[in-house]
């Protein structure tokens, strides 16, 4: 077999803008080995007690924290942000906790039980994948690279992670707590490399769990239908926040900020597109554009205030194509930056307010995956809805209204998995409600809830002829 | 758009040979405006009350068991058979029955529950696809069509069904019980065509099931991919059967007969392989040959026996090929066909027993969907499992021992989705069970049980800021 990768490839820093780190994919022989090891080891994995791996990844969960530190460190440098990477850090151990509490009530020992035909008996039984591939984006390295991961490891099979290249630092770190464990050492890695190392994971995966843009996401939907693998995508969002009159506009205006602008805008789940009633619109503006124009770049230094650099500078670009494209078609910017605004090598933009826009514009129709805040009034709920549903993503929304029930009532007509009411983006917090990616924003089940562990895991039924059958079935 | 299949298309009669029969498939703008209008008005179906839809479903019951005679008399000229054509028409009542009470145990109306998190509320929802599209095999033409519609459409679905143009004359009758149900015909259509009508279909699904040949199926996931929508396949087996020193040969051997030759082996569990011990190799082979060769084909009438003649003449060079190339590899026939037999125009193979057979052979690793019982011995457990998964088929297997015990340990570790127990193909008659099928016989959920509905839609979660957050989230 031919090596493809090995030599290093050079890795920006988003604050700087240099060149200061570099990672080494492993060649093509290497990840088959790494593969070959893995799903051998994943055999006992698989069959062991659930008990047993949840004292494994609660071991795990021990060496996270003792190097907590570090994996920080790490995540500053790869994303140049602080308040989301304190954020990162401390959510792989309730994320554990959750997730063992999971599988514990649903792992039960299989039982013969009588079927409805007399002479037959059925016994269900559970069989993992023995390997999945995970390849997971930049925009929360850790987080998003555990949220299959951990699921994935309780339902008893090996995983592989491949993070995205834009933001490799951490996986050294991460890689030396999994080392610190070594019944999980066995099952579990992480590896470098750029998109044709998460190619050479599909060659060798049971199952992909992708998350990332749908233009990638499609590709791997390709290449687990070439493989014929179940595959599991979560992709792009441009999620619409619908506030109608009678809402409370001041705390709207406060949630739809921290909505659009949390992490910079580089969120599948932030909202990208405002839609306001119009005997509201100008009042609402106001509010949401006074409190923009409070809030603070990230720099000089990482904590001089909310908005970070954006991480990949691909997404600099689409971001100053898509303010451009707005512009030159008539959008006005209330507050912001009209371009990503470079200090001291990194690129940042400032949460923005955009009127006058219209569905011809890039920003309304294409990820923009920044804190752009276009804003467009509606007249009545018949228009809000078809405005908010003419997107070919679906991942979730947004309705503020006078009323819990009036918002529901709209929620529901939504084409959207996930709907926040009164309130924006609460998919970020809230790990309970199951709920599937509508359209082009993802395939596959869900990843909350129970729902999420039995994806790794094929049923497979035992029927035991227990009685004599009175006559073989027709010879 | 342009049409594509204007131009009829003749039809064989299994029994005579004779193109005694025409579909003219729907042209491209014909589907097209089809599903538009299952789509519009499936709007109001999925909306309904599962209680209507269940009073909608048991009303076309009525209207097919009004119409038995008419539906058997055609499945009859569609596969030649008669035995197999009384089952598919008596099973569309108690399928009906089954899928509605699990239906309606199941749907209840979502309510608003307090989350972990003290100041958000969280309420489910499901989403329906609104139109499936069914693509359906000639073996089991009827009850084969109905497998993934029966809970798509109690999921809240339309659905447009095509069958194999191999056995297309029951979709006239079909698609008249349909239209004694005037809310159900608004919702739900049998098409006639071949491939490219079911090609046609996928373009306008939003979500695809499948069941037939694992090439086709690959094809069809394809399609699937470059639409981005999910898929359900059911594919073909190689399905294995281990019989163990101290399982009772004679009911093993009565079994196996019925498991590989039921429906002349057309069915995607029949047993296609049997491994013996080989210690009770020869008096389990004299046993299966003795009772093989009484039984007698179905002709000249369709009730002089029980074997039909093989439906699709491209099966018959299939099956021919099999027996032609283990002949020649060394294979030796103790009773049945060396070659399918023609007889009154119609193509018939006997219950077939090979001997001397081995994994160079066809016989051994392709699907023959004949009644074909190559029989090899092996010495212990582990040879038995090593020839058994060795197939890149894992749709379902049996195993025979002396006690359930015994058998169910080696059940465990074969790669299947299904083991049935001192007996064969029982997954033919057990509607409980929930299982997947492994490797290259499918992806996607099980279509049995409860998951066989939910997967026709889609979760969505509503997460209502109920209280006054204390702080907005970061700004």
């Amino acid at each position: 077999m031919i090596s493809f990768a090995t030599d290093t490839l050079p890795i920006r820093n988003p604050r700087t803008g240099e060149f200061d780190y570099h990672i080494k994919p492993p060649s093509q022989n290497d990840v088959e080995y790494i593969c070959y090891q893995l799903r051998k080891e994943q055999v006992a994995w698989g069959q062991m007690n659930i008990n047993h791996r949840v004292e494994v990844l609660q071991a795990w969960k021990k060496a996270v924290n003792n190097q907590k530190e570090a994996l920080i460190e790490a995540l500053c440098k790869d994303t140049g942000r602080q308040w989301e990477s304190l954020l990162e850090a401390d959510i792989v151990a309730s994320s554990i906790d959750r997730w063992c509490g999971i599988a514990q009530n649903f792992f039960t020992p299989a039982t013969l039980r009588q079927s409805s035909i007399p002479f037959l008996s059925i016994q269900q039984d559970l069989v993992s994948y023995p390997l999945v591939g995970v390849i997971s984006p930049w925009n929360f390295p850790l987080l998003l690279s555990l949220i299959d991961t951990i699921p994935a490891l309780l339902a008893g099979c090996s995983v592989i992670v491949k993070p995205s290249e834009v933001t490799p630092r951490f996986i050294k770190v991460i890689n030396e707590t999994i080392a610190k464990v070594p019944a999980l050492a066995n099952v579990f890695i992480y590896i470098e490399g750029a998109g044709e190392t998460g190619a050479e994971i599909i060659k060798h995966a049971d199952l992909v769990c992708f998350t990332g843009s749908t233009a990638t996401g499609r590709k791997v939907y390709q290449a687990a239908c070439d493989r014929f693998i179940p595959v599991f995508l979560e992709l792009g969002g441009k999620d619409a926040a619908l506030v109608f009159e009678g809402a409370d506009l001041d705390k709207a205006a406060s949630a739809l900020l921290w909505g659009s602008t949390a992490n910079a805008g580089q969120s599948c789940l932030s909202i990208e597109r405002i839609y306001v009633q119009a005997s509201v619109f100008e009042a609402f503006v106001e509010k949401l554009a006074a409190k923009a124009s409070e809030v603070r770049l990230a720099y000089p230094s990482v904590d001089s205030g909310k908005i970070g650099p954006i991480i990949s500078d691909k997404q600099v670009s689409i971001i100053n194509d898509h303010l451009r494209d707005a512009v030159e078609k008539g959008a006005r910017i209330l507050t912001g930056s009209s371009q990503c605004e470079l200090h001291g090598g990194g690129y940042y933009c400032r949460p923005t307010v955009l009127v006058n826009v219209n569905h011809t514009m890039k920003v309304m129709n294409e990820e923009t995956f920044g804190p752009i805040m276009p804003v467009m009034a509606f007249e009545d709920k018949e228009e809000a809805l078809r405005l908010a549903n003419g997107t070919f993503y679906g991942l979730s929304g947004a309705v503020f209204a006078a009323t819990y029930d009036e918002a529901l009532e709209v929620a529901q007509q939504m084409t959207a998995g996930a709907v926040s009411i009164n309130d924006a983006a609460l998919t970020a917090v809230m790990h309970e409600g199951e709920k599937n990616s509508f359209k082009m924003s993802g395939i596959g089940g869900t990843r909350m809830g129970l729902s999420a562990i039995k994806r790794f895991m094929r049923q497979k039924a035992y029927i035991i002829k227990t009685n004599e059958n009175p006559d073989p079935w027709w010879f």
